[in-house]
């Protein structure tokens, strides 16, 4: 790489000033924003979304299933595309940063790099993919452009039928034309996203650049533990089979094995409920939603096969039933080992200090990984927060992350 | 006791056909009756009984608070009345054993009394209480009775003041009348109730009869654990305030406390709620209800210390806020010993097992328990099994407690 390619930064005040403009639309008052798909305040960020690009002197892009972008073309018109993006939309009363952020740099990356003149052998495009957070259907942009949306998958959208027609019709698409958002794989060159991290990783340690190994893959449940209702009063302890001890018991050593057996993965029961539920009846039934997740696939099936044996003992100990009913599946998407090494080297020639982790939540990046070679990066999250108006990540991290991507797009668009 | 009196015993077949009329009316059809007070059900079950007890040759009568009664009147009209009863109303979808069995052993006690032509000192009456089983107020009928009733408690009944003061007009009653039905405490010579156990220590140790100790005072708490919401892929297990884990460890380690220190005494939680409540977000608070009781009013004040203290270990223990509103509280309320002693010794004569053992569920006797010497006994419940359709008494059971009834009757109502 020449010297003006590496010496070469973003404009971070030019940065700041798209950042904010787009935080006020949809915004919350608090800090955070609302932009759920579709909704008035997420098409008025597209909306402004496509003038800014204009404005900016970038081509504009759409395509079938409603993924905005700007466009820096190559010389070579049959030069493939390297993507950078994220999402404009938001969890209902989320933070500013996340999506929003990946967006606003891969933006800012275009516009650095049309100012200096330099001319790369690839399409640059900066993207807005539409619905990361699965208002309708998660990944739902990302997902038309790999091909992976499948007709089955329109029937039953999170948002219910009526609520995603409608919102399709907002946003002025159909069911057909999300089909032609797929592109072919020699189209691509490849795929990097900027995110923040939504942990506290970074935070703890200190480290400026988390460069993702792997999306982890998940596994989800649908549980219940079986007992018998007696009166609260009368039955006595020792003859009771309460369905509240055994979930009881599988939550409390959930966490106890996954800390101890099972490094860099999760588990979480995030929803329960007694039947009949009422104070003076000794729970019959207890139903519950239990998901863990794993950047590595032999450890993913090693950690469901730890924990259901852990659900059938806690059963037996409390003379219960167990139903459970596998709800999801996804394997671990591995990120391309040349495009961490690229963003490793470029953290390095920044200055900026960096450290593989594994993403434990979904991204975009996921749905490409068999398109093209996907590479991801975050920056640190105060506190860990997100999904909350109260996420909120230093202006300097999302600078440097920025860089670094910056860094990472000229190495591999000039490679 | 004469000869005549103790060798006196009820008629089982009269009282089987009685108390088969009786489960007929609101029958679910799988053994079970759903009488919710002042129902069309319950109604034609009051109308029904009052009916049986004219064509009895007993005398009928009603009072401000809808109680019926039989009364087989003594021939000195001034002496007091020995009450002996139960309910006839259910809750949702309930047995037909709970209530119903009582008031039809306390009848079938004044039949064989009539019949047999011994004369008594005291003035008989077998009653069926409004509304034990608190669909509008528990214990709402011995309440006014003994009263008890508040007019404050009527501002807020658990089926709503529309329901409720429907409910009165169709029963033929107002608020006012309510306050009527209060009795003088030299009116009552003493109260006997025969009920089921709803528990299983009867048949377990295959003891006839439970003689009554105490039926158990109650504490109830409104409690939250509080922690942090958290995205449960990318929020690390070391790093969560998951509220689930603190009630995890509350509910399994209160199961443990009970038993091991506090004998006699129960402790239920049935009725538990995480939020924001998704499988994707580490519980930020956990909902639930506690109830504890213990028949001895310093045993229960310990259980409440105990209990406390474990809610505020587990707080610290994981970093958790706790919330504890007390709900309610009522002190044990004690059984008469002269009355339990006259059951014993009736179970002894009548070569029946019996056990003094105290009551876990609420009864009506504990109602009159300031205003005249109060007892009660059990008869076995199988399985334990209450307050569902498969609840269920073998019927030589019934007729022995009906049996202990009649000899503790005339026992106390020739003393």
């Amino acid at each position: 790489m020449t010297q003006a390619f590496s010496s070469l930064r973003i404009n971070p005040d030019r940065m700041l000033d798209a950042f904010n403009q787009l935080a006020a639309i949809g915004s919350t008052g608090d800090g955070g924003v609302n932009r759920i798909t579709f909704s008035e305040a997420h098409l008025a960020a597209r909306k402004w979304f496509r003038e800014h690009i204009q404005q900016s002197g970038l081509e504009f892009r759409t395509d079938g299933a409603g993924n905005h972008s700007a466009l820096l073309p190559c010389t070579d018109p049959t030069a493939p595309t390297l993507i950078l993006g994220s999402h404009l939309d938001s969890v209902p009363k989320g933070g500013r940063f996340d999506g929003a952020l990946g967006v606003m740099a891969a933006l800012e990356v275009l516009k650095t790099i049309r100012e200096s003149g330099i001319k790369l052998k690839v399409q640059l495009e900066a993207m807005d993919f539409t619905d990361e957070e699965g208002t309708h259907l998660s990944l739902f942009g990302s997902s038309a452009i790999s091909g992976h949306l499948s007709r089955e998958a329109l029937k039953n959208p999170y948002s219910g039928r009526e609520n995603f027609t409608a919102g399709l019709a907002r946003a002025g698409l159909t069911e057909d034309s999300l089909f032609t958002a797929k592109r072919p794989k020699e189209s691509l060159a490849g795929y990097l996203e900027l995110h923040i991290e939504q942990g506290k990783r970074l935070e703890k340690r200190g480290i400026n650049i988390g460069v993702v190994s792997a999306i982890v893959g998940y596994g989800s449940y649908r549980m219940a533990y079986i007992g018998r209702a007696d009166h609260a009063g009368s039955a006595a302890m020792e003859d009771r089979l309460d369905a509240g001890q055994g979930v009881s018991a599988f939550i409390l050593e959930t966490r106890q094995i996954v800390m101890r057996d099972f490094p860099n993965c999760v588990a979480n029961v995030g929803k329960i409920e007694f039947a009949p539920g009422a104070s003076n009846i000794v729970p019959a039934r207890a139903d519950f939603l239990l998901e863990f997740r794993s950047p590595d696939g032999k450890q993913l099936s090693d950690l469901e096969t730890a924990l259901m044996k852990l659900a059938r003992e806690k059963a037996e100990q409390f003379g219960l039933q167990l139903n459970a009913e596998p709800l999801g599946r996804h394997a671990p998407n591995l990120m391309n080992t040349k495009i961490q090494e690229a963003f490793i080297a470029s953290c390095a020639a920044l200055e900026l200090s960096s450290i593989v982790i594994p993403s434990g939540a979904i991204h975009d990046a996921q749905s490409l990984v068999d398109l093209c070679p996907v590479g991801m990066i975050f920056v640190p999250s105060v506190n860990g927060t997100s999904h909350s108006p109260f996420e909120f990540t230093e202006w300097q991290d999302c600078v440097n992350g920025t860089n670094v991507l910056l860094q990472a797009a000229l190495k591999l668009g000039s490679g």
